[in-house]
């Protein structure tokens, strides 16, 4: 496998045997790797010195269920810390039949012109943009699909990333040619924008899979998982459900953020459940599907396509943490409001996490009424003509709150938390805190663990544990969902490792990969200066209680501070 | 001497002898110790655990010429770090005639009415402030004048305190009942409001000058001080000319911000200079004064009233800090034009170094056009109507940069600098870069230094002595020029002390200070978060050559760290 490195001011391509010190690092972990390498911590993320990776997850390449994740990674103008994102969709498959095991972007034009980067066997090609400048995700998409084939990948960032907004992520095709794979978090969309780039463009042919080692043994743990997989109840419920099945987990357990983080209580919860939208799904057919897969070989197809009463299609897929922030968070119950603004959204190539949150804020601040759609609709449209709100809010919750004078702002790092309150679910208070990532539940979420999630003397551990975890999946290029299968049959990560490379990991290679994942983000981010200082949950959480537990913030900071406690 | 300490929330006071420890603490050391003793480094700015503090300088009390200022501080909602902006006018006079060494404001209302709290021998008692919500500073005070008296002082927020912009400060009163002495920077003004105050007024009638010790040795020693400075030539051209006698020294060296410090020479210098505006007041008397003092007593009289062409007042003082940034650095080079927008920016209650550096990162996106200054006063007149692009410009340049997506932001720990470009006083650059303060020239301004300003290998002794000396003065209540005579007379620092307090300081007593405050502001920034990392001067300034010299800030990191080099 190869490492791409483009110069973005010189527009060139230099191919380069992978080093030696790199070859065991995949996805996250080769982010991680790389920018501890080559890049200077406190570097200006939008500046020349900051680097923007593509690196497919170590198990990416053979459509093994949920194992083709690209890892997108940088310096985030959000956190200013390191930033992993990673998708579903084609990319991380593409870019291994290109026999890349990551592509890294350098330096920046002297100009602003954006281009298209073209890459096939060929090397790298560089097109102008003009006819999809400015242009939302799903029209650029469509119009580079018929110019450059229905049989490529392309990572493109929508008007959201065009203006370098902090909550501006990077679109990737799926399998169906929808631009919905979004690696969202921590606004690597302005980072692909300062590069000079709006779209990335993929072309496979020629290329081919990977090689396998062992392709028996390949074969053999395959098999193991897949079952696996295919036999976990979960798959079962996401297949149904989607992930919007944990509308009403999250309202159980008092934790589905309700207006700006005010209560865990939202009286229209089942009105935007995963029950409610799968009645609906059912009944509106059309193009509505329940079920879905983002990537070819996907045995659990998770997502769903939401249409409108009409059997039109609206948006692929309505995710839970779109539905909490989008929707319980804004005081809006209506699963039709929430996904025409969650197209609106994607559109805009941007997170919807983070402006959810934003827009949560915005109301807080008496901008508009929680519960507004129409408003809110509107608030998103005034992001796309780039007003000064509009540039306020597509920067996230943290600046608008500053903006607009807000002291009850959800984030940690700079970064909107997820549809998961950290009072109600305190380990996954402990991962927003203490994740070198910024809030983020897919750094190890916690509210499966069967245990007291409001005492705040256990959640260290749990936390540990699911973000060692993650941080290796993550390096892998599984989906969260995957883990279901391996966790029932863990060796099949060592097994597939071992097959795919002529390894020899032991049973503990995930966790392996992903303390190292982690104690390289930890380095990297305490060069760019951060200190346990920014290792905590905002303190109006810690002071205010929240319905209906009435529970505060608690975990110590000593707990806090333990987190990682393999770093000496 | 009694500790004020005011619970914003219950809107009650305690009264309490000063702690020993606190004893040989003033001004900007006492703000340090306080913060350091009393206040979590990581609490909101706006919330309930921040303190907002006035201390005034341990020599303050009794007309001594320019040293009378008042500390203000607490925790910066503008840097994130310990904040303590000083200020002439009546308010340090006032608060020690009440026996007052220091005003502590605790937590914060439950509402966000804002109310006037008047002091007297009584204590303090809480008034509506409903007439002057909403006013101008110049309109507010007037009113608070008729009501309270003309021998009050008065510490008030304008509008853009009352909306908690970041760059809000607090305005007092000065010996002629002006409220244009601005503790500007760092956003206390925002701090006031949410501790729930619009304005302070200081009533001390019936209150008594500070008890001296030994009189005679005092007098003795205001003497010698007093002569120095009488006779130093400094003061004859601040007399002359004010601080604006900088614009020419400034852009001899090439040290002049233009258009967003994007030049150190500006084509207007000598239409913004000193000697212009002098020739201008003088030929157009009326109101217009070359001569101005800001507290009674001061021999200098630096200030000015700048007045239109028919000798009405427009502002009092138009200081060098406001020509270069609301000047040079925007493209102006009228003085009417910048002291119409002086006017402005004092009456929202506002610093002028962060409003001016904020619409130069805005011309830089192309928001406006530099030098057109009709549209630069609509965009004041946009901060105080509070539009969302009057916002982001009320929080500064960092924001402003943040929100418009532009990287040539200068500012060090969120705050702009002032108008000595860093490439070229390269000393005053290390001052900026280095500083618990963010960027600030008053922490330590080298450009009267006898060195080579290019030379990057010699300016970390210089900004270390410069910083040291000021912060000793910041902790005695002494106003930049007032360190003129003691430079002369450095023996005054020691008598006076000694002599007001019966104390045993020695020569080294201002370093002294000067260190024990930055020790305890280092302190406090990093159980905040900042490291090494956050003393930078920005990437672009390290990388972008600055004309005429064409020198980019070369100090070293190594240099820079070694600063504080008796913190261990």
């Amino acid at each position: 496998m190869e490492i791409w490195r483009v110069n973005a001011r010189r527009r060139s391509l230099l191919r380069e045997a992978t080093p030696k010190s790199w070859e065991k690092f995949g996805g996250r972990g080769l982010v991680a790797r790389i920018m501890r390498d080559e890049t200077p911590p406190t570097c200006d993320p939008l500046g020349p010195r900051n680097k923007l990776i593509f690196a497919p997850g170590l198990l990416v390449g053979h459509m093994l269920s949920s194992c083709d994740r690209i890892s997108v990674g940088g310096k985030s103008p959000l956190t200013g810390g390191i930033k992993e994102s990673n998708a579903g969709g084609r990319t991380g498959l593409h870019l291994t039949h290109l026999g890349i095991k990551a592509l890294i972007i350098e330096d920046r034009p002297e100009d602003d012109e954006l281009q298209i980067m073209v890459m096939s066997t060929d090397g790298i090609s560089f097109e102008p943009a003009a006819d999809v400048l400015g242009k939302g995700v799903y029209a650029a998409a469509e119009i580079l699909i018929s110019r450059y084939g229905k049989n490529t990948a392309i990572a493109l960032i929508g008007p959201g990333g065009e203006r370098k907004l902090s909550s501006a992520g990077i679109q990737n095709i799926d399998k169906d040619r929808s631009p919905s794979r979004i690696a969202a978090r921590g606004g690597l969309g302005a980072v692909m924008a300062s590069k000079g780039l709006k779209a990335i463009v993929i072309d496979k042919s020629g290329g081919e899979k990977p090689d396998i080692v062992d392709p028996a043994a390949f074969r053999s743990a395959r098999k193991r998982y897949t079952e696996a997989l295919m036999s976990h109840p979960q798959t079962r419920v996401y297949n149904d459900y989607g992930t919007a099945a944990m509308t009403m987990m999250a309202s159980g357990f008092g934790a589905l953020p309700t207006r700006n983080f005010s209560t865990g209580e939202f009286e229209g919860a089942e009105r935007i459940s995963g029950e409610m939208m799968r009645d609906m799904l059912l009944e509106r057919a059309g193009d509505a599907q329940t079920s879905h897969a983002c990537m070819a070989g996907c045995t659990i197809k998770c997502s769903n396509v939401f249409a409108d009463d009409q059997g039109a299609g609206i948006v692929s897929p309505l995710e839970y943490e779109t539905i909490g922030l989008l929707g319980s968070n804004l005081g809006i119950d209506s699963l039709d409001a929430i996904a025409g603004m969650n197209w609106i959204v994607n559109d805009l190539g941007l997170d919807s996490i983070e402006i959810g949150a934003a827009l949560g804020v915005a109301a807080e601040a008496g901008v508009w009424e929680f519960g507004d759609e129409h408003r809110a609709m509107e608030l998103l449209e005034e992001i796309r003509q780039g007003t000064p709100l509009g540039l306020v809010l597509g920067h996230g919750a943290a600046v608008t709150g500053r903006v607009l004078g807000v002291s009850k702002v959800p984030v940690v790092k700079g970064q909107a938390m997820s549809a998961y309150e950290p009072r109600a679910i305190k380990g996954t208070g402990v991962t927003y805190a203490t994740s070198p990532q910024g809030a983020d539940h897919t750094a190890g979420l916690t509210i499966r663990a069967k245990v007291d999630h409001l005492d705040p003397t256990i959640q260290t551990d749990i936390s540990r544990s699911a973000q060692i975890n993650m941080a290796g999946y993550d390096s892998l290029g599984v989906c969260s969902f995957g883990s279901f299968g391996f966790a029932v049959a863990p060796d099949a990560v060592r097994d597939l490792l071992n097959a795919r490379y002529g390894w020899d990991s032991g049973d503990d290679i995930l966790q392996k990969l992903g303390r190292t994942a982690l104690t390289l983000e930890r380095e990297f981010n305490s060069l760019a200066g951060f200190t346990s200082a920014d290792d905590r949950i905002p303190e109006w959480m810690t002071i205010e209680p929240l319905a209906p537990h009435n529970a505060v913030f608690d975990v110590s900071d000593e707990e806090l501070d333990s987190i990682f406690d393999w770093i000496s």
